[in-house]
């Protein structure tokens, strides 16, 4: 048994889909999430920035007594892993791995589709893994900058994003799986499935619960802690809709 | 004479498009800009937010010695102008005042529309104004959140682009002039103004660049300097975009 919480940490809101599926399966552990929505987005920003503001973030989480923290966004995990893992004396989860890591064992010699944010996809992180996972697999894969903003803006569904979503997705033709390496995409699965009806969508956050699962000692609940460095217009709302219910927010500054 | 710079700043890099129309109109104002793109967007954060990076923006430029300090952002300049001017000893002006006080003196009973970040619309700033200036001026107004990723994106045309604007601004009719109360939005000007052949486009830089040239003591000239908080992706492609040319971007804390 270990009571402590697990500390998760984003860019902003979209983090709490992995926050949902570590709930979905871990319902005993207790979650201190910190989303820096003062800050967001990462994914467009330079990777000098984006490991500072993931130093910060993570270290946020540590001040609170935390067994482990998942960095829960797919643009820290591809460009600063290794700086959140420097400052932390406990396990560092990354969402990027255990999703290569089912892919890459589900299609071994098939067509894996990686989409996420600039920074992610021109990281290469996803590919890299998967080559060694399974050197036969081919993967391809789309960065998709306005993701983001469309979840942010609560833009989920529509023509607008039908189109958008089509012309990112397109070039990459209709692979055998495709994953979601941002996570704030899970929220734009209907749009996406639509468009690759044959495509397995490979949700980042369900992956990594997995690991924890099998990883982690068991804790024995505790209620959760919900911090954002900012509440922004639609925050609240995003917050809820993703977790299904009332999210009680705390504003708390990342430094 | 007066051969201090004039101070510009902005949420990233769309008040160019005000530094580019005061170099137009004052060629010898040397201009010390900062953008700061390390936090961009502000207009769907809170207020509390965009008036504390606000205040930082402005000390940042008040420490290199400027002789006016002007928020470039329709998102500042709405919530935060009061936060920026209690920094300052020395003049600030920002967006909303001479764009109003334009629309209001073409069109006293026309109809008046604005378009701006959530911030800006949600706070009335220009609606306020206008209706202060014009009595009888009928003022219609429309957050459009996805414009700054939109421009920032380099997303500047093409069919999604026309399908979200045309979201945005069919509800405000036919008004005869449109105030672009967002420094992002000029850049979307040709897809506006497809959508409204008969309307005025109201650029707001334009309008407070004919305020500093009557207002500020002129100076003599010397080499700009251009900051960013980030050079992210994108970021050299968008200044040089705007400015009609290379731009040398210096990078530097806000703190």
């Amino acid at each position: 048994m270990d009571d402590r919480a697990i500390g998760v940490f984003d860019s902003g809101i979209g983090g709490l889909t992995v926050a949902a599926e570590i709930k979905k399966l871990l319902p005993n552990e207790k979650i201190i999430y910190f989303g820096d929505t003062a800050r967001v987005p990462y994914g467009t920003r330079g990777d000098g920035i984006i490991r500072e503001y993931a130093r910060q973030d993570c270290r946020f989480l540590l001040k609170r007594s935390v067994k482990a923290v998942v960095a829960a966004c797919g643009t820290v995990s591809s460009v600063a892993l290794d700086a959140v893992a420097a400052e932390a004396d406990v396990p560092v989860y990354g969402v990027t791995e255990p999703a290569a890591r089912y892919a890459a064992e589900k299609y071994p010699r098939g067509r894996v589709g990686v989409i996420g944010t600039p920074a992610t996809v021109e990281s290469g992180s996803f590919a890299k893994l998967l080559s060694r996972f399974a050197p036969e697999c081919e993967v391809v894969s789309a960065a998709c900058p306005l993701f983001v903003p469309l979840v942010e803006s609560g833009m989920l569904s529509g023509e607008a994003v039908e189109l958008i979503a089509s012309e990112y997705i397109a070039p990459l033709g209709s692979p055998d799986a495709l994953i979601l390496g941002c996570t704030h995409f899970p929220l734009l699965a209907p749009v996406i499935s639509a468009l690759l009806p044959e495509t397995e969508l490979i949700n980042t956050g369900e992956c990594l619960a997995r690991l924890l699962a099998s990883e982690l000692e068991p804790g024995s609940g505790g209620a959760d802690e919900y911090y954002v460095s900012d509440i922004g217009r639609g925050t609240r709302e995003l917050a809820c809709r993703i977790m299904g219910g009332e999210v009680a927010l705390i504003t708390a500054s990342a430094e």
